[in-house]
């Protein structure tokens, strides 16, 4: 039951970029969520601004035995995401998970990778 | 009320670069303070250097429930971090906060990206 | 001892790329172990997809105060890591050892680089 | 008193590259230290590699209040560390301080940049 039930990435912004590229250039910001528990994993997500509240909670549900590499530009319910915004998130599971942060930035003509683990508890 | 009241970026290097590119693209480096309690958070931060004293305190506030993306470059008081020079960054807060660490290096014709989460204790 | 033995790389992905390139060139994912203790560590590694049952276990040993850096491009046995697909893999070692990652993606005419220490347990 | 006392740094590489490129472009790799106690720090580093015994130990001080950005490149008593080698490194102090590790890769046009928080343990 490797893993925290509470996961905040204090980083995120989604770059602006052109819609018509394909999904696996295009600027996008990723929680990659193990769950190696035999048990499913209901993720609770909160989005925080820096000028107003708390946007969610978004729920995502994470299979026994699998992983979710969950793009917050796929974010729907209950709102989208803005682009070129700062925000913080807070991920919280009912089983143990390993969230971490990657964010592929594709506005210039080569792209620029990032990424750590986020912070857990608990 | 997730979080840490200490964290430590002991990476800390704001590259030279061109003041009249737009600010989303200029050189950069940013803590990510996540402040998810419900009380407004006071941070004081210190810079530590190589060859002399640390610069500080610089005191920002976090409101309750919110994120702030503190550009290193905007820090004006006590005084202004030269650029192009090694430090190293303590924050301190009265709340528990989580503070991720990001650099934009925009010196070549395309960005390049580092983050990591920050030390924390306490 | 330092270290522990377990640790969990949620972030998993091998950008699909020409096998022609150099190998330092060539888009590649790493495990960096290191084994600083005196004794031989024998590492067991299972990989998590999105929608399939894990892959492993991949067998591998670390000598006695040596480090590897482990490429998933090149596990074989029991069977290879496909690319341009998202995975999570999990470590676990009968002694402890230190684990890194780091991801070298050579698609564009430039490299980007992302690395970040595992997330360890026990 | 922030930190710890021993840190591993389990990725290790410097890339290959030109010598006559200026300081701040050529590719390097860092070991960023914070010493934030009132006391001098004492660093020991020993280098692991993959198929040869470990080299060091390394001493190198960091004033009380000071950072110290060290490259693995100007490493040079006991004996240089090769290019283009893996290799991993632990940092022992005799003080808490925090560690922190970061690579511009410069071998192409434009630089790559990774960096994350080392392991840190005591």
């Amino acid at each position: 039951m490797i893993g925290k039930r509470k996961w905040v990435i204090a980083e995120g912004y989604i770059p602006p970029d052109d819609p018509s590229k394909p999904r696996d250039m295009i600027s996008h910001e990723t929680a990659c969520i193990l769950n190696a528990t035999p048990r499913e994993a209901h993720v609770r997500i909160t989005i925080f601004f820096a000028d107003r509240n708390p946007a969610g909670p978004y729920l995502v549900t994470v299979p026994a035995e699998r992983t979710l590499h969950l793009r917050f530009n796929d974010l729907k319910d209950p709102e989208t995401i803005p682009k070129g915004t700062d925000y913080s998130s807070l991920l919280e599971s009912d089983v143990p998970v390993v969230v971490q942060h990657t964010r592929l930035d594709g506005r210039a003509s080569n792209n620029a990778l990032l990424s750590t683990i986020a912070y857990g508890e608990l």
